[in-house]
């Protein structure tokens, strides 16, 4: 059976070899990395980016190097960086602070775009920093936060009617990979004039978004999975151009002033998305950002999407022919899942130990979820029979049972 | 005149050897650097130390670092090595966002921790982005902002008595330098019954701040200056430990959550500092930051605080007797000086232009400011000389009056 298995993923490997992007990458020998969603791998030309901002940008240059270097204009560049790989025109997104700060911003800013109407709707099931922030911007505007799934969301968003100021979602659930209907939530929150937010942490970089496209309003995401930016990379912010005139977040900081160099004494934001601008930004970090990210220079998000596919495809066809009786948490229908397979186990946490002790690295989520990652940009067909292979060695040996990996870690 | 002074120098810097610790910094070749307060110069220790963060901790060992690394602990970790340079026992500094979105955070938790009071005062001088970001949450919290000088301030604080929440001020002003009476200010606020904050983007590192001794209650400041963390090096917050409890900051995120891996969907902030912490932080910046602080090893900031009176104190001198005729706007008085002196002339930019052409890096401030900072730990007294002989140059030969250094470049 593994032989059909090797063949087919030979195979696969064969006809998706134009978006075998692995050369681009460090990684280590031996590892299958299915955590990109949650940490990306090193692209090459990071570390001599980033040893060049140290030694000669800071280090020879000094303070020049706001000009020299554009640091000025990094939040902005990077942005637009970004901007081409969620379908987004030049002008619109910048990178700024973390994602959590940027729905702050936008949470804050739909209430005073909208005024008057009362309800935030999201995902009870969003990651939770969403959820925090979410109700912490509700609480400080007066604005009501109801929790609907994604997939009741049109119908209820109709409901609510002029009620609604925002509709804040993430486009792919971060525990089960389910894809969601990013043009029907939208359309609908615009059919009764109000605003979507869309957070891309995981979707920016391995499926088209086509922010434009669909007239999405807002959006955030972060710069460290999928993109590869380095631990705790910058997050972005995209402000529709049509909304920017009236995007009034509240973090007012010197970085978002329409003249930040003339110290003025009053407050008055920048044309455009330099508006979500707040602090000084963490440049070494930024720059880290924007030296991975070319590792997508010449790149279509579309060819990657239909690579990430096949993988997460051939994944669960591994699966169904090795361990049929696994519960997936993902979908199986193409359009409705993103880059990553999820496993429901009653001894997940034990599972993700072993693998990761056979060189297979996914995580665990809260209760009881494998969450494995495909980045299409490092991974093979290859890579992912390995990791199924793996797996089956895992459960069949009951390895995930054992003490030293069934034991859970003290969580902080 | 000037071999006077030459020989003033030699015996300063002889003096002071003890605290010449220009061999922990690299430094380009025949530049003085007065621009520690801006940008810090890079300590020697910082590019080996983000070079292991990027190839050996991403690269290699990718998701593992969170834990191995301790990525996790960052922020406190690197927030207790601030705290011991402002007088501040460990668990009550984190390092986190910018010192924009900190002192959002201080104004609108002091709002909550102070109910009923309506005023928060701040200095009409501040750095603008405290001033913007003072404004926009005291929008958001119903709180009037008074703007009255520190010197000023507590006399007017006894008057708003129980009105006032939070009194609000940098130690030292960063356009003259001067350094405010943080204990006067303090114990006044406190006699009504309300919370201090401080800035001390320009203070920490190289005074002693001593911030549990006077009972300060909250302050905020960056990495990048004396800290010398590097170009937009993560900022901190402290809060000192009898209010954490009660430190209700609105930017809810799952870093600051009691339990983060349960993934509850409930917001419930961490016990002490860690309730500070947002997203997850920019962990190239941050960790160039704690290797930065390395420089400080064994020194004691009350021996870098004597060393940059000395300086400055000397190169008052220099102007006294080189250039009597020249604008200081900075007090002459120790006890009122910060750790820079700040020149106020008509054709202050061009000043500035035509120093750096000749390897004295200052910076010029709106409106007619040369500001020019000391940095105690890689400067000696006889960069002081050189620094004050160039400025006699370029005012004696009129350089700054030239084209190319007179016409201001665009600034954005």
């Amino acid at each position: 059976m593994s032989s059909v298995l090797t063949a087919r993923a030979r195979d696969l490997d064969a006809d998706h070899a134009g978006t075998d992007l692995r050369s681009r990458f460090v990684l280590p020998e031996g590892v299958v990395y299915l955590d990109g969603n949650s940490l990306g791998a090193l692209p090459t030309g990071v570390a001599d980016a980033v040893a060049d901002v140290v030694h000669r940008q800071w280090g020879e240059r000094l303070i020049a190097s706001w000009n020299e270097a554009d640091w000025w204009g990094a939040p902005t560049r990077v942005g637009d960086r970004v901007g081409a790989l969620v379908g987004a025109a030049p002008g619109q997104v910048v990178c700024t602070d973390s994602t959590t700060v940027n729905l702050f911003k936008v949470v804050v800013a739909a209430a005073r775009m909208r005024p008057g109407r009362r309800v935030v709707l999201t995902d009870p099931a969003s990651f939770p920093t969403d959820l925090y922030v979410t109700a912490a911007a509700a609480r400080d505007t007066g604005l009501v936060v109801e929790h609907v799934s994604p997939a009741d969301a049109p119908a209820r968003i109709a409901e609510l009617g002029d009620d609604l100021a925002l509709a804040s979602y993430s486009s792919v659930d971060y525990r089960t990979g389910e894809l969601w209907d990013l043009p029907a939530v939208t359309r609908a929150a615009h059919a009764v004039g109000a605003l979507v937010c869309w957070d891309l942490c995981h979707s920016a970089g391995v499926l088209p978004v086509d922010l434009d496209a669909h007239e999405v309003d807002l959006a955030v995401g972060c710069g460290y999975k999928y993109l590869n930016g380095g631990p705790g990379a910058p997050a972005y912010l995209y402000v529709a151009q049509r909304h920017q005139n009236a995007f009034d977040q509240p973090l007012s900081g010197w970085n978002g002033h329409a003249t930040p160099f003339a110290m003025a004494p009053e407050f008055a934001p920048a044309a455009g998305i330099a508006r979500g601008r707040v602090g000084t930004p963490p440049l070494l970090s930024m720059l880290a950002l924007e030296a991975a990210l070319a590792a997508y220079d010449d790149v279509d998000v579309a060819d990657l999407r239909a690579r990430s596919l096949s993988l997460t495809g051939y994944f669960l066809e591994c699966l169904d022919t090795l361990l049929p009786d696994l519960e997936v948490a993902t979908p199986r229908d193409d359009a409705r899942r993103g880059s990553q397979v999820s496993i429901r186990h009653e001894g997940a946490y034990g599972v993700v130990q072993a693998l990761i002790a056979r060189g297979v690295v996914g995580d665990f989520r809260e209760a009881d979820i494998v969450r494995l990652g495909f980045s299409p940009m490092y991974l093979t067909h290859a890579d992912v029979l390995r990791a199924a292979e793996e797996l089956v060695a895992v459960l069949d040996g009951g390895e995930h049972e054992r003490p030293e990996f069934a034991e859970r870690a003290q969580v902080t």
